[in-house]
């Protein structure tokens, strides 16, 4: 009934991140971490490696930097099992520096975010992640908005030039619908042929996890999910439903419920992430989530018809 | 691009009466009846029409019972445009005695909800029904839980004995994915030649806008959902969401965003409708959510990982 090929990568502290500036304690992270490794998720991934030149430690908490020596904090006393720890660079924001021999790191995978703009940076990172010893991925954003040749140009220099285990399609607007999934994992199968494609969804339209399923049914081996789906905007894909999907006898969904009920629900009280008439009306329109983030953080809030005339005015 | 047989019915009063015993004030039901007519929502569904001897009018609202005298106070002053009335009638908790003659009601459409084992009192209501002027549809509720070849003889009866406009897959409790929903439609156009087949999904596992859409993909012609998913438990497909993705244009998104910021966002102060994890998990075991709906109101509400272990140990 299941695929031993399919990989869970809960990425809940790092995408998670994006709406309290990486702000998590070190108890949640180490519960987090705990409930992946215990479940059997097959990576967590526990923040972004990004520059403190462009991130102020001001301003933005630990998981922003992600230094092994935090993240040996984390690990500390903690049985992985099978469970591997990832951090995320962007392209953009990090340099290859920040990248430390691995075999002196608790991090076992790099995943590099990236734009299509950005593949050059992107590809220079991952081949630098491997020589020193790690595990990559290749994850390309917003991919809603990359129609053109130069997404073919990009997964064939991912293809050639990276060790990258896997090549993501990232919904970052939520705008996808399925027909639009199996698309784009088969133009992308049209060149990752060494490689896994990988899936990381948005929920603006709720579809997240239904797209992550479409996406398995694709072929896609890689899949990211986050607790409660918390994360930006809408959030992500729920780590708990992928693994109710999945019938691997590996996975345990418990100790992911424990962690829920204690360390992510009480977030509710300062994060409102999950689906929102603004979120939504950003997805459909395929939008950056930004104005409907400031929209939920704006007295009108609930005035989601005057957003809705906003975005027709703004876009028309 | 748009598929001009797809009618979309908002069942919010309907269904998310049964949240609170129907008890809508008359004004969000002026309301939300007006937003469906003026967005271009082809059916809207007002109520149950069910009877007094089984819901005592002390304890459940108008809404239960739909009266024509209550449905003309909603409908007074309100253009419909091309917008038609609905109400439903469970098989085995209403009487062929309510059906009035239709010339003098202001119903258009009665949907005959039944499980498979009532398929001779739905069929006969549904007959009387057009009897006596109406349009009908016949809904197959718990459709997760009727595998067998009863199924198979349920249909047929539908398809040779009513004048059903439609035969609906009701996933009652959230627990279809999406193969099962192609399999589902395959299933029901095996025997369904004459009538449409619809689908009225449950969000249990963030499923039911994906999965309405793959029944519009496999052919599926009636499509249900509610304002904000409103409805029992983690609520229903939004409606809002359907008219997002349905490019027919003569639907407008704008009245149903200016309703739900007006009417339905306030309800939430009330009513816990959405993701939860003790739905997911009722969804994921295809149960009736009402063990979850029970958690949700208990002061453990938030312990999901025991009610998961109540689970376990309740249906092994």
């Amino acid at each position: 009934m299941y695929r031993p090929e399919i990989k869970v990568v809960d990425c809940t502290i790092r995408d998670g991140g994006l709406t309290n500036n990486s702000h998590f304690t070190l108890e949640t992270v180490r519960a987090a971490y705990n409930a992946a490794c215990r479940a059997g998720v097959d990576y967590v991934e526990l923040g972004y490696r990004n520059s403190r030149e462009m991130f102020s430690p001001d301003e933005y908490g630990p998981w922003r930097f992600s230094d092994d020596s935090q993240l040996t904090e984390v690990t500390e006393g903690i049985d992985p099992g099978a469970t591997k720890l990832a951090v995320m660079m962007d392209a953009h924001k990090s340099t290859p520096d920040d990248i430390l021999p691995g075999e002196d790191s608790p991090v076992d995978l790099i995943r590099v975010a990236t734009y299509v703009k950005d593949i050059d940076k992107a590809t220079h990172l991952a081949k630098v992640a491997h020589e020193r010893g790690y595990e990559t991925t290749v994850n390309i954003m917003a991919i809603s908005c990359e129609g053109g040749p130069t997404l073919d140009e990009a997964l064939q220099q991912i293809e050639q030039e990276t060790n990258a285990l896997a090549v993501y399609v990232v919904d970052s607007y939520g705008a996808l619908y399925s027909e639009e999934v199996h698309f784009l994992i088969e133009r992308y199968k049209m060149f990752i042929k060494t490689k896994e494609v990988g899936v990381h969804m948005h929920n603006s339209q709720q579809l997240a996890f239904a797209n992550t399923i479409e996406g398995i049914i694709k072929g896609a081996n890689y899949v990211d999910g986050t607790l409660y789906g918390l994360g930006r905007g809408a959030g992500n894909c729920p780590t708990e439903l992928l693994l109710g999907f999945l019938k691997n006898p590996k996975f345990d969904i418990e100790p992911l419920l424990e962690v829920i009920g204690e360390h992510i629900l009480p977030l509710q009280k300062e994060i409102d992430w999950g689906y929102h008439i603004p979120y939504m009306l950003t997805g459909i329109r395929n939008l950056h989530p930004q104005a409907a983030i400031e929209w939920m953080n704006s007295e009108q809030k609930d005035n989601v018809a005057a957003f809705y005339r906003k975005l027709e005015t703004e876009f028309e």
